[in-house]
């Protein structure tokens, strides 16, 4: 139940005539509320946790949804979302069906650009306002909430360069809070924490012109010249050019407690009135004022449901704790890099979502957290791999897509021996659309000299991983999803994988079903779905989609009419694509079936529900082989 | 023919030997062996004139290749080739079969990393030095040497946030000439042209302590607290950030003049002998020496031949003065832009390469060159459609690669009204693998909500363009290639073309050729060489890859056996894939050869001839066509 203030905010106009007073109470409410509700509906925590009072602040000087607010990703906006007649929804926060847990336009007239990954905002905003000149609307303006994190993205810094020669107005609000998921890394992050330890920058500048005009009055009419010199050199050069933000041109503001209500409320109002790029830099604590999260943020970033008064997270019941793919991955890198000391890894800003902490702690001097940068991370693997390293790059599926060029440009035509493991592929659950990896299979094989694989279960997993640190004739890269625990005996003895072979999986006379990795398990589903009908499919798992197994595609076509394909990808240019076009160049006719993802986006739900929506779960298989007519 | 000195430059090692004065003595010889070459042997020019002194002082003072120095956007790296052992292969500078226009790992080991594109140097360069400090080597210096333009480039600003906080031996290299092909943009390049004008950062530092200094004299043993205090906010605060490669944790050395080798020696010498990551800014001036390519930079960027005495560049024959699709873009759009005023550009850099220059001096306000930035051209153009612009995103192929997330994420997700004009689509000549743009229609294919269409010849370049300008449902990209003039009365009336139509261009009997793009007009020549053979082929322009005209391919199955696919894109995922996939569905059986580039990287050489290596051209096609035996 949202508090008695937050109870009555439907809408940001709702805010404005409360009380400085109220304004407090209400940041306590929708803290409360926020605990409240994700801690039954999972979602995102920390960050949102920390900009209550900035989105209140936000909301109540600004006129939105007139003037634009663009939140950079946007797992921070929850009370955004609920502070702008999403308060009733929120317990729906990432389900199907239910709101989206990123701002998202299609969703409400206040989410002025959706914002799933990092380091888009300001671009954003700079475009929203070059049209608000054209338009001439001249009082909009036009912000972007963004982290430090994601501050070192690329983008955000291209984005910088460019406003800063135009004369828009635009307020970028730098929410430094010294995390992203995990902890942030990277020059940039040292500045930022040596300009808030340090006197800092704006005192620095008051100190100055005080000391000076002291001096001035102090030494009498002689010093003058001195210290109009020193003045003059200050003004000249100094002031310009002295900070990292008024280099890019940016007026820059702060830093300031973000989590004094008042004092944002002053500062927010008198930036209204200040023409041309802006910079806010606010200090705040993520997981602010829920001690658990304050204490352990990387863990409550995103916590899963929690015990509202304790904190304590709430251990999900045994059947779900078989390993992951990702403690599979984190273990067996381990233990790779145990063997050959030239095996590095390389996460942009992941290490704990991609279970690189263990090998982390092991070798510290050989896994590399470069921050949100993603295409720097694969480029310094190709440095690293032209010189003799064996990097591990290890990067979600959709934010790979970030480094397309890199991967193309820097790895691929060069073919060099960096391992892409792509993590959280195929369809992620509760994130939705901006999240799910379901490209990466399609843009992969499009890409010479790229040996492409994804694993059945963890047993392969390693094995690939395996084959993929002995592997020395270019890049190999291996896709797997969130989760998705197959068997708890995991560790099994390495074996070496033959680049380009599948296997079959199930023997079967009636129809033959050619899956990519994880999906595999889904058609052994399918398959005890079928005995009951009386049809025995074959099962291959192919393994690699590109390289792929021709000899056993052969064989396939040969001793079976009908054929089914399944991928958690596309259905454009993946393993379905891949095997009909083997069918026409080798002039088979037989009947082939893709299943995969649709070519549209997927929105946000639980995964299970949307692998049916799909059709590939071990129903749609099911129906499918029957659909098919087998034999 | 070389100078006397450069004829005994073999390797860098004959450098060593040379005194100051033969130093001196060989930047002139190389600059005219450049000169002499590039004249006749048409390639870029200016960024290497502008770097002689600086690549032999490099060479000079580095141990290469044992020490790894990185060329970013190598086509500044002639004179590195030259001083390499590639003085007598020079004239063989982007043809088929000889030496690359880029750095190339398989040409030389003194190429140190392949750099087509930009902004990937100082990533490599700490991937390099982070394998030579894990294998003991630790006097090895990585050279990253990077352009004022490049750095703007969002994985540049990754890199230095990266390398900042290692404790590498990476030194960049800013050469800071204060244009990319046109004159640089952006908040950085303002930045440096007032570091390099006003007093200057170093100078101050010296200042303000003389000052100081001479106040603390002066005024006595009374003021020393108040100079301390000075002293002390300048300290903690300042000096430590007052700059922006400090921020980023470099040490910053310069500016100097990159044209006086003397001083370069010896800084580079000194340099040598400093750990950590430090920035070099030199400062020089693209095309040194030849006045022509100094005072008309973007024009002498890459002239074609030119006359080595007056510097006139030649004038190309009168057949290939037909307009380009460039030329016929930058007419179009400028016609589009003064009927509608909400049309927009944006360039990332290339105003003249991609033809906006017409339009920008019509429409200064609203043609944005965001410099050398692809990701935050394109989610800034998200963010002139969200607010109801139209614009028209202008990107090379090849580079479109570095905004495939924002592409992805930013637009098509959010199903935006950005056009996207796709230059330099297919396969480029001279450039190489590194720039050909062959996967866009592949990548672009498999983007849910995309439009893809690709123009016949000028008159559809215009109504493709008429047509995206209308259209209001999504994002639309036309990708076309460099030159290829078709006819001379280009400037036809607009006229709209239905989403998703394609149309037949040629009667037949014998076969179907379904083109995409350009390639049409192959299949027209080809249509002629068949013609002897007494072969009819029907020709379909499908001008749509995504929106596949699907009525118009059930007319071709029907009445075609045989089908030949032709695109100027990669084999896999284009037109080739997606009307096998048709056929798959709609359970045809016909014959189908699918021509295109092969899945493998294709090196630089004469277009026509590459063209004609992959098996597309007339003859390819017209072979292809026998050989599929018609009816």
């Amino acid at each position: 139940m949202p508090g008695k203030i937050l109870s009555n905010i439907n809408s940001p106009s709702d805010l404005k005539s409360l009380s400085q007073e109220d304004l407090l109470q209400l940041a306590d409410e929708l803290r409360a509320f926020i605990l409240d509700v994700v801690s039954v509906h999972p979602g995102h925590l920390g960050s949102s946790l920390g900009v209550v009072e900035l989105t209140i602040a936000l909301h109540y000087v600004f006129n939105t949804p007139f003037d634009k607010l663009i939140w950079d990703v946007g797992h921070q906006a929850y009370g955004h979302k609920i502070l702008t007649g999403r308060r009733d929804v929120f317990h729906t926060n990432r389900t199907l069906d239910g709101i989206s847990g990123f701002p998202k336009i299609s969703e409400s007239v206040y989410d002025a650009f959706g914002t799933g990954h990092s380091s888009t905002s300001i671009s954003a905003a700079l475009g929203m306002a070059v049209a608000s000149k054209k338009k001439g609307i001249l009082n909009r303006q036009h912000i972007a909430v963004i982290g430090d994190g994601a501050m070192t993205g690329g983008m955000a810094l291209e984005g910088l360069n460019n406003a800063g020669v135009s004369d828009s107005n635009i307020i970028v609000i730098l929410n430094d809070n010294g995390i992203s998921i995990d902890k942030s890394v990277g020059a940039l992050s040292n500045y930022l924490l040596n300009f808030t330890t340090s006197p800092g920058y704006n005192k620095f500048k008051n100190k100055i012109w005080n000391t000076l005009g002291k001096a001035g009055k102090k030494l009498g009419p002689n010093s003058q010249k001195l210290i109009q010199s020193i003045e003059g050199a200050i003004k000249t050069s100094i002031l310009k050019s002295s900070n990292l933000f008024e280099a890019m041109n940016f007026r820059y503001f702060g830093p300031v407690d973000g989590h004094d209500i008042e004092k944002l409320v002053k500062v927010l109002s008198d930036l209204k009135n200040i023409k041309g790029p802006k910079l806010l830099h606010v200090i705040t604590k993520k997981g602010k004022g829920f001690e658990k999260a304050e204490k352990e943020q990387t863990a409550y970033h995103a916590p899963g449901k929690f015990n509202r008064e304790t904190g304590e997270i709430e251990i999900v019941d045994s059947k779900n704790t078989l390993p992951t793919y990702q403690f599979v991955f984190g273990e067996t890198i381990t233990e790779l890099a145990r063997k050959n000391e030239n095996i590095m890894a390389i996460t942009p800003a992941m290490p704990t979502g991609s279970a690189l902490i263990k090998m982390m702690k092991e070798f510290p001097d050989r896994v590399f957290d470069v921050g949100i940068s993603e295409q720097h991370a694969v480029t310094f693997a190709a440095g690293l791999a032209l010189d003799g390293m064996k990097p591990f790059c290890t990067i979600y599926s959709t934010f790979l897509q970030r480094a397309y060029d890199q991967l193309i440009h820097d790895v691929a035509i060069q073919n060099l021996n960096v391992v892409f493991c792509i993590d959280r592929a195929g369809l992620v659950g509760g994130d939705g659309s901006t999240h799910h990896g379901v490209f990466d299979l399609a843009y992969l094989n499009l890409v010479p000299n790229m040996v492409v694989a994804a694993p059945l279960n963890d047993h392969e997993m390693r094995n690939l991983l395996y084959t993929a640190a002995l592997y020395e004739d270019g890049p190999i890269a291996i896709r797997y999803p969130r989760g998705e625990a197959v068997s708890d005996d995991w560790k099994s003895d390495f074996k070496k994988i033959e680049i380009g072979n599948g296997e079959q999986i199930l023997e079967g006379e009636d129809i033959a079903i050619l899956c990519i990795g994880h999906t595999g398990n889904y058609a052994l589903e399918a398959a005890k779905i079928l005995k009951k009908e009386n049809i025995n499919p074959a099962i291959f798992n192919m393994r690699f989609l590109k390289h792929l197994d021709e000899k056993l595609l052969h064989n396939v076509f040969k001793n079976y009419k009908k054929i089914i394909c399944v991928e958690d990808g596309t259905i454009k240019g993946g393993l379905g694509s891949s095997v009909v076009d083997f069918a026409r160049e080798n002039n088979y006719d037989n009947h082939i079936k893709k299943l995969g993802i649709p070519d549209k986006f997927v929105e946000h739900g639980d995964k299970n529900k949307l692998v049916e929506i799909c059709g590939f779960d071990a129903n749609g298989i099911a129906k499918n082989c029957i659909f098919a007519g087998y034999r």
